[in-house]
C-alpha cells in the first residue's frame, strides 16, 4: 500500500491545482442543448482530450453527428483488469440566469460559515466535477507510480443532458475500442456527506400505449348511451385490475425473475438514515401506496411496478360535452427489478388486455422501449473490493442501494458492450444540479479523487 | 266534425301558396350563431310577426340581448285549452357551401324520381318549415270558421340553434305572457315515412366533473412509483366500479324513481319496425352494450346511464415521459328517466367518490348542469288526443317513443312556465338537417298542417 499512500498525498498536496484545472473546464459553457454553445461543446472534449495526452494517455477526440466522444486508453499492468471510466462534459443550460449569485461559468470557490468549501459553478457537480476527480487520481498514480494500477479507458460523452443521440450508433461502431472488463459511471450522489455509496440496482422499463377502440366515431351519450359501448369504461376496467388489494400487479408471471433481497442487504436498508416520512411528506404524501409489507426503500428500488403514466378520452376541454368516445388511450409503463424480462412482461399485458376486451372492442399497442433491470451481484467481487476501498476513505462504511428510474448508459454498456458497470458518484442531494447556483462541494472533489484512487489500487488488486 | 273538413280542404287547394310563404322565409339567412346575420334574424322574425298579425294574431317582435323573439295571441273558444306553439326561426350555418346543389338560402321544390317532392333549403326540416306547417293549420282555421278551436299563443325564437342564450331570461320576465296548459313543440321528427311519432319521454342529465389529487407536483416514476399513490389508478378504480356485471349504475339510491314501463308501451316499442343491428352496425358497433335484459330502445329511452365523457391524467402528449401525475380528473354524466332526481344523483355520485377515496388523495367536484327527465303521463289526455288526430291523417297509428337526449326548452317550459309539453314533428331521419342539402318533403309540410288541423280541433273538442 506504499503506493496508495505516497498518491494520496500527491492528491492531497495538489488539490489546489485540482481545483484550477477543474475551473478551467467549468469556464467552457459547453450546454449540449443549444446548438448556439456547439462550439463550446468542442472545445471542452478538446481540453479533456489534451488533459488525457499530458498525463500519458492516448486521447482522441471522435465526431458525430452531435457533439464529439473523448476517448483515451492507458495499458495497465499485464493481468490486471481493464475499466472503463464513463462521463460527461456537457452541461444543462443555465435559465433563470438572475438566480445565479456569481457567473454560471464563472467558478469560484466560497467557504461557507462552518468552514467548508464549495465549488459554485454549472457543471461542477454535474458532472465535470465528478469526471475530473477520476482524471485526477489517474494523474496522480502516473505522477508517483509513473503507471495505472488497471488498464483504464475513458469514455467521455457530451451529449447526456440532450439525450445522448449519438451514444448508441457510437458504441455500436466502437464496440472493439470500449469493451472492457468492467464500467465505472461517475454520474451518481453520496448516500449523505459521510456516507458513500454504490447503485448496486437499477429497475428497467418497459413503456406501452394502450388504444382501445369501440364504435367507429364519437357518439352523443343521448342517443347512443346505454346501448353503446363506452372504450373509457373498458380501459378503466382494465387498468383497475392491473393491481390487486395489495398492491401487487396482478399480470399473469409479473413476478416471473424477481429475486428476494439477501438478508444482509435488507438489513443494511433498514440501517439506513432513511425516512418513509419526510420522503413521502416532501410531495404531500403521508402513506405508502405499493405493495404491502414492503418498505418505502424495497418498494422503489427492488419491487417491480405497473403504473399508469397518463390516460385521455372523449372530452377533456373546458366544460362539457355529453360524448361517448370512439377510443380511449392509456400509456402504461412497468418497471422491472432483478432478472424479468422486459419482452414477456409486455406480451403479458397485451394479454391481459386483449383477455379483458368485451365484444365490440379492439385494442391497439404501441411500445415505449424497453430494458431490463441492472443488477450488480451483490457477491460480485468487484463490489466488495469497492466498498471496502470507499470504506476506507469516508467516515460511515460504503452502502449498497438501489435507484428506482434508469440511466440509460448503464443499460447501454450491458446491452450493447456486455459490460457491468460500478455506479459510484460523490454529488449530494443538495447540489442543485439543473439549477441555478450548482456546487460541488470541496470534500467530494477532493475525497472523491482520493476515493477512485483506493478503487483503482483495490481493483489492480489480487490479478 | 264539418269544421274540420272544410279546414283540411282549405290546406289542401293552398299548399301551393303555403309553399311560396314558407319560401319566403327560407330566403332569409337566419343564421344566428353568426354576428354577420343578425339584420337576417330580425327580418324572420319581422316576416313570422306580420305574417301572424295578417292571420289575426296580436303579434310582437321582443328584443332581447340576442336575437329577437316573436310572440304572438290569438282568442279561443270559452273554456278551451290554451296552447303554446313553440318553434324557432334561425338556422344553421351552410358550411361546406360548395356541397350544395343549389342555393342554401334559394328554395327548390325538387321533384324525385318516384314522384314524391321535398322542398330543399337551409331551414326547410330544422325548423321553419316545420314551424310553418302549424301557422298554416292556423291560417285554415281562420279562414274557414274565423276562429281557431284552442287559444293559441305562438312563441318563436331565433336563438335555437345557438344556444338560446336568451330563453330563460325571456321565460323568466314575460311568464304571465307565455303561461298557457300545454305547450306544443314541432322541433322533432316522425317514427318514418308513414307512421306519426309523439315523443313522451325526454332523459335528464346530471353532468359531473371530478378531479382526484394525490402528490402535490407531478413525481418521477422512477424515484416514487412503487410507494407514491397515483390518481390515475384510483380515478380508474372509482369508475370501474360504477357499473355492476349486468350493466347497472351502482350508486346507492340510483335507481329510485325509475318506473317500469306499461306493458302497453312495452309492447308497442317491441313492435316498432326498429332494428338494433342497423341502429348499432351504423357507428360500428356489433352487441348492446348497456343493462342487460333490456332492449336497445329500453336502454335509449327509458332507462338511466353513467358514462365517463371525458378522462384525463399525467402526460397525454406524442411519446411517453414517466410521471406519476398529480391529479386525473374525469367528466361523468348521467342519463335519468321518470322521477329520478338529478340533485340526489350528483350527491349519490359524489359520496361514491368519497367513500373509495385511499388515504391521501381528495376530490374536488363540479357540476355540470342538471335537470330531471321529462315523462308525460301515458294516460294524459291530451297525448290520448293528439295520437288518435295524428293516426287519423298518417298510413300507420301514432307511436309513442322516448327521447334518449334532452331538449332543453322542453325542460325550461317544465321548469319555469309549469308546462307539460306535447313533442310532435315531421321531420325524417334523412332531412341532413345541420348539413348541405337540407330538406323537406312535401308530405311532411302538406300533412303536417293537416296534423296541426286536427290536433287543434281535438284539443278544443270535449270541452
Amino acid at each position: 500500500m506504499a503506493n496508495l499512500d505516497s498518491v494520496l498525498s500527491c492528491l492531497d498536496l495538489n488539490l489546489d491545482r485540482s481545483v484550477e484545472r477543474l475551473s478551467e473546464l467549468l469556464r467552457i459553457p459547453s450546454i449540449s442543448t443549444d446548438p448556439a454553445y456547439a462550439d463550446a461543446c468542442r472545445q471542452a472534449a478538446d481540453f479533456l482530450a489534451g488533459d488525457l495526452a499530458a498525463i500519458g494517455f492516448d486521447a482522441a477526440v471522435h465526431d458525430t453527428p452531435g457533439h464529439p466522444m473523448v476517448v483515451a486508453h492507458h495499458d495497465g499492468p499485464k493481468g490486471a483488469p481493464h475499466v472503463l471510466f464513463y462521463g460527461h462534459y456537457d452541461v444543462q443550460p443555465v435559465d433563470p440566469l438572475d438566480e445565479w449569485k456569481s457567473g454560471p461559468f464563472e467558478p469560484v470557490v466560497q467557504t461557507m460559515p462552518d468552514g467548508s468549501q464549495r465549488i459554485v459553478a454549472r457543471g461542477s457537480a454535474d458532472d465535470k466535477g465528478q469526471l475530473m476527480t477520476f482524471i485526477e487520481a489517474c494523474r496522480a498514480f502516473k505522477a508517483e507510480t509513473g503507471g495505472l494500477p488497471c488498464k483504464v479507458t475513458i469514455f467521455l460523452e457530451g451529449e447526456e443532458e440532450s439525450g445522448s443521440p449519438s451514444l448508441n450508433p457510437f458504441l455500436d461502431a466502437n464496440r472493439a475500442e470500449l469493451a472492457a472488463d468492467l464500467a465505472l459511471v461517475c454520474d451518481t450522489n453520496m448516500w449523505n456527506r459521510e456516507t458513500p455509496a454504490i447503485a448496486t440496482g437499477l429497475r428497467g422499463l418497459v413503456g406501452e400505449e394502450v388504444i382501445i377502440r369501440a364504435a367507429n366515431r364519437d357518439l352523443h351519450s343521448g342517443y347512443y348511451g346505454g346501448a353503446a359501448r363506452n372504450p373509457i369504461h373498458v380501459l378503466a376496467q382494465i387498468l383497475a385490475e392491473l393491481h390487486d388489494d395489495d398492491g401487487r400487479v396482478t399480470l399473469p408471471g409479473f413476478y416471473d425473475g424477481v429475486a428476494e433481497l439477501p438478508d444482509e442487504v435488507k438489513a443494511s436498508w433498514q440501517g439506513l438514515d432513511f425516512s418513509e416520512e419526510s420522503f413521502l411528506g416532501g410531495v404531500g404524501l403521508k402513506v405508502p401506496a405499493g405493495e404491502k409489507g414492503r418498505s418505502v426503500l424495497e418498494q422503489t428500488w427492488s419491487r417491480p411496478t405497473a403504473e399508469v403514466n397518463g390516460i385521455s378520452g372523449g372530452y377533456t376541454g373546458k366544460g362539457f360535452k355529453t360524448v361517448i368516445a370512439a377510443e380511449a388511450t392509456a400509456k402504461v409503463s412497468f418497471r422491472l427489478v432483478f432478472a424479468q424480462d422486459p419482452e414477456a412482461v409486455r406480451a403479458a399485458f397485451r394479454q391481459f388486455v386483449e383477455a379483458r376486451l368485451p365484444e365490440d372492442c379492439e385494442a391497439e399497442f404501441h411500445p415505449h422501449g424497453g430494458s431490463g433491470a441492472i443488477q450488480l451481484p451483490f457477491d460480485s467481487p468487484v463490489l466488495q473490493k469497492a466498498r471496502q476501498a470507499l470504506s476506507d476513505e469516508w467516515p460511515k462504511p460504503a452502502v449498497m442501494i438501489g435507484m428506482g428510474g434508469s440511466i440509460p448508459v448503464v443499460g447501454e454498456f450491458k446491452r450493447r458492450l456486455g459490460m457491468e458497470s460500478l455506479l459510484i458518484g460523490f454529488g449530494l442531494g443538495d447540489d442543485a444540479i439543473h439549477s441555478p447556483n450548482e456546487k460541488y462541494e470541496m470534500t467530494s472533489f477532493h475525497q472523491g479523487q482520493r476515493s477512485w484512487a483506493r478503487v483503482l489500487a483495490a481493483l489492480g488488486e489480487g490479478r
